[in-house]
């Protein structure tokens, strides 16, 4: 799958002159919703049909910082699907190579009457579609 | 009226080492939100009581730059009360006595049918709260 | 010159279930930085050659809603071109043909002295790339 | 030490009703500066002294929603510190007396010059008062 790509807006700077810590967040979920995308379970789609997917945790290493008009290259992988649950992973490298942060985020998977969906009996081809990507211990993210 | 304090945060800043331009358009609506929850009238309770009241339009001149750290009053007037309509004025001082900046938005008034309140016969408890705000020339503003 | 594209983030839908207003100014910013790297006079190299252009001014029409997952394609062309200020309009279109806003912004050219810069003497070339940009009044924005 | 209070505003919300996950990492930082405030090291000070504190990684666990209007009350702890670091906690409560969230952040402390900084060398001020406020196990968080 293709990475996303975020390209760095000057509004994301701040007086340190490199890109605000809290914005990377943003960034997860805008690789989220274009992964779900790629997949064809789009986030507005999933919310049509009644599945509500809330952020439960999420964790985040800052390792280089950003600068304005760099281009971030964001890979997401499923780290692990659960009934009504998953936990994604986010690497996130700049043109140079270098990985500017590396991180993970918690989602639950709830119905629109506010109960966890079991998302394999509810959803089932949104289950299978993330089970492909899944990520294997082989594969180096 | 008490002047609405807006304390800068580091996020607002940006690489130049100033607030970032658009963070006084949600300054506006911070002064906006909290001058109708003085004449008791909170955009809480109006979205519960079914008015919508969207941005319609806005302007603003920036005057001077605000920083990390300071402290920003907002004084809040109604320029304008219409039908279905009202416009906003604002005047933003940071602790020196300098206009930082001054503004203006026009908001429109809906039912939630979507269809134009007629502020006066639907709610007229706010529209009379909102006459008592309106700017006369005499003012300096 | 071909329009900028703003996909919506989720990040930028408020409680009203619409893009909050606050993020079109952002916007504007985003189609100005790519359209100062479409005429090759990034912003990111003017500020190295010490150039720094603050916004002045801004106004803003909201004509209509929009939503999460919307493709807003934005317009740039230069309204005026003064000595050491130049004022920007942004025409926004959705993915329906239907004008989400309209807007213009001013800015200011200063030099790292804080000195106003004579942009037609000072900075020739960059001079010379607005002007061709220069709006006419047989287009239609 | 008093509990930093944070308003929730419109803007911070999203098409789901409820505050978007990201600005709580904004709020941390807001609960974080006030904290160097009161213990009389603002973080603007510590800036002009040539003290740079990166934000070096982050987590937070979202255990219950905040709307618009609420007030989340933010407690700081200082929850470790070493030569050239400190990780930070903290623990958000809205007025119902729930936990809307628990979180940490790690922080690098560098010179200006960009290598790390030994806080007990050349900043003991700062030292000595970040000590004060380090979490012991009898405490509650």
């Amino acid at each position: 799958m293709t990475s996303y790509k975020h390209k760095v807006q000057y509004y994301e700077t701040d007086k340190m002159g490199i890109v605000h810590h809290s914005n990377y967040i943003r960034w997860m979920e805008e690789a989220r919703v274009d992964f779900l995308e790629k997949i064809e379970w789009s986030y507005d789609q999933l919310e049509k049909v009644g599945l509500v997917s809330p952020v439960l945790s999420l964790d985040i290493d800052y390792r280089h910082p950003s600068f304005f008009g760099d281009v971030i290259s964001i890979d997401v992988v499923i780290m692990e699907l659960k009934m009504s649950k998953m936990r994604v992973g986010y690497k996130m490298i700049n043109r140079e190579g270098e990985i500017v942060a590396k991180s993970e985020s918690s989602h639950g998977f709830l119905l629109s009457s506010g109960r966890p969906a079991i998302l394999k009996r509810d959803f089932p081809g949104l289950y299978e579609a993330l089970l492909t990507h899944l990520y294997s211990e082989k594969e180096s993210i």
